[in-house]
């Protein structure tokens, strides 16, 4: 498939639609080959391949519904410190960890979401309890953390979060951006070339983000997303991650989808939203609309980064412009799981 | 064009339409009549006509934008005791006051926001300082009040935003809460007819937003929304106006968008986007969309509230889904202001 893309895009679309899936997952854009070990791979494909058969096992269970499902393999991927979001997540310039996370609904739209949550263990159940215990969607800061902690959600000491491989990250970042040193630091304007490249997926700077969509026996679709945000990010940036629409977005008469890559970009470009609005007003396919909206303004722009999505007849797709590629696996009706990492 | 609405809605979206608009604004939607003395419509009214001037003027100067047209009239409002965004926005049920903010550039579809800020005198510029001044899109919280001191913006007491008007408000509306009494504060759910009586912008309860669009001699449009949220929020709650594609949107190829209402619904159903998207790939007309957006799934599910749109043409429409109709104004290209209160 690799060689086709680079001969016929619209074919490439077309050929990575795969049929019967019930649960997809993300672990976010790749890093550059060059920067990962056989082990740390190992560990991404283990942690996708865990987050996939938990989510499955989820829906098989009576009654079970396709939140459940992404709630379940949103829930691993946090607790999996390979990525970035709950522990392993990536940490502020300050040296804080900042989390954002939402969830949706595909049958009647409902969501939730928390966003800029440090000691949240959990951030995606948060978001599902904003859902279906308050009358609100988004709640951010300590209004979140007192919320969660109302609702008995489990809270940890930031600590918990902290990995010796992301804090590493940071310090690289820091010690880069001195290097470049020509503008007060985290004033880089939006659009600038610069920025792309300094805080894209390529290169040694963990940017990533965990994303879920699962369709149930009903047919019913749901999405769900959680990050810990962009590596040296400053306090208080909140990505696409948590903003329903953006980095979030389930329909069951268009599609579930979950976003990972430049969150700022895709804010901009309301990218969750968008792949559906193309197929209920364009008539596109799952793909060709994921396919353009990755591939279209956005990255002319310099806004890169990836997407699954599912529709309500199990049709999975997964469109990326990052160099690398998107982490990413699948299961399908009969529970077979697949992985992939890179362009594979 | 209030009585043609009880005939054909579809004839009457088309009435709504206005043309040669250069700037609008709306300071939320209208309040039971019942609830409103002569004495504060006046104020209501002179103050959505000091907000178009003063927008008019900055769009009115050598190399001015449309981004400095939106800002200066959010700006007015926000300063306006009358309208809830800065000071004379509404209380937490903690009793605080939690800020929210938004702008986005048509032209290359830049934007920025701040959510849940307590001593920025105006969000709306702070929104426009993250966009112009950082690589992010939207700050929450603690880290968006950094930056805009960093920034130096002004910056207040929170005393600064608080009006008995809104104290009374928050005071009334806990009352309401204790008498309703059947289940534990704050955890009505999403849907629940309930909530969009008790929220909604009839009866007592101040529940209104500001904002604007504009469109600047160059053709490109801006579009900024403000808000002191919904009355008697949750700490930590944020709502439609600083999520992009949500409360604000604005892309020259098909429109600048402004929500105001029940802030839940809108980001669910991703209203400003989904206007701008029915325009791009369903070929609606503004006031078509706009419409079809307000009056569709979402006042079916009980989420009520109003939207001004307008295009690189110049062409403006309001839509509204509350019963008292939403407070707006515009001006054209000659300098010629309207404001509307109700269904006028």
């Amino acid at each position: 498939m690799g060689v086709l893309f680079l001969f016929d895009v619209s074919v490439f679309a077309e050929e990575r639609l795969v049929k019967d899936v019930v649960l997809a997952v993300h672990g976010g854009t790749a890093y550059a080959r060059a920067d990962v070990t056989p082990e740390f791979e190992k560990l991404l494909r283990q942690g996708l391949e865990h987050a996939l058969r938990k989510g499955y096992e989820a829906l098989q269970k009576e009654g079970a519904t396709s939140l459940d499902g992404v709630e379940a393999a949103v829930r691993e991927l946090e607790d999996d410190p390979a990525f970035n979001a709950g522990r392993g997540a990536v940490f502020t310039r300050e040296g804080t960890i900042e989390l954002d996370a939402s969830i949706m609904d595909g049958k009647d739209k409902r969501a939730g979401a928390v966003a800029s949550v440090t000691t949240i263990r959990n951030p995606v159940t948060a978001a599902r309890t904003v859902m279906e215990r308050s009358r609100h969607v988004l709640f951010v800061g300590a209004g979140a953390e007192k919320f969660a902690a109302d609702q008995k959600l489990d809270v940890v000491d930031s600590e918990y979060f902290q990995t010796p491989r992301q804090r590493d990250a940071l310090k690289r970042y820091l010690e880069r951006e001195l290097q470049s040193g020509d503008r007060p630091a985290g004033l880089e304007k939006q659009g600038e070339k610069t920025e792309s490249k300094k805080s894209g997926s390529t290169g040694s700077s963990p940017h990533g983000t965990v994303g879920a969509v699962a369709r149930d026996r009903a047919g019913n679709l749901a999405a769900a997303t959680s990050t810990g945000g962009m590596n040296g990010k400053r306090s208080g940036r909140v990505g696409d991650s948590p903003v329903i629409g953006a980095g979030t977005y389930a329909e069951n008469a268009s599609c579930a989808v979950s976003a990972t890559g430049h969150g700022e970009f895709f804010i901009r470009w309301t990218v969750a939203h968008d792949i559906a609005a193309r197929i209920k007003y364009a008539g596109q396919s799952l793909s060709q609309a994921a396919n353009d909206v990755i591939h279209g303004d956005m990255e002319k722009a310099g806004g890169r980064g990836a997407v699954i999505g599912l529709n309500s007849r199990g049709e999975f797709t997964a469109a990326w412009s990052t160099k690398e590629g998107l982490y990413r696996g699948y299961v399908t009706r009969d529970g077979q799981i697949s992985v992939m990492l890179y362009e594979e």
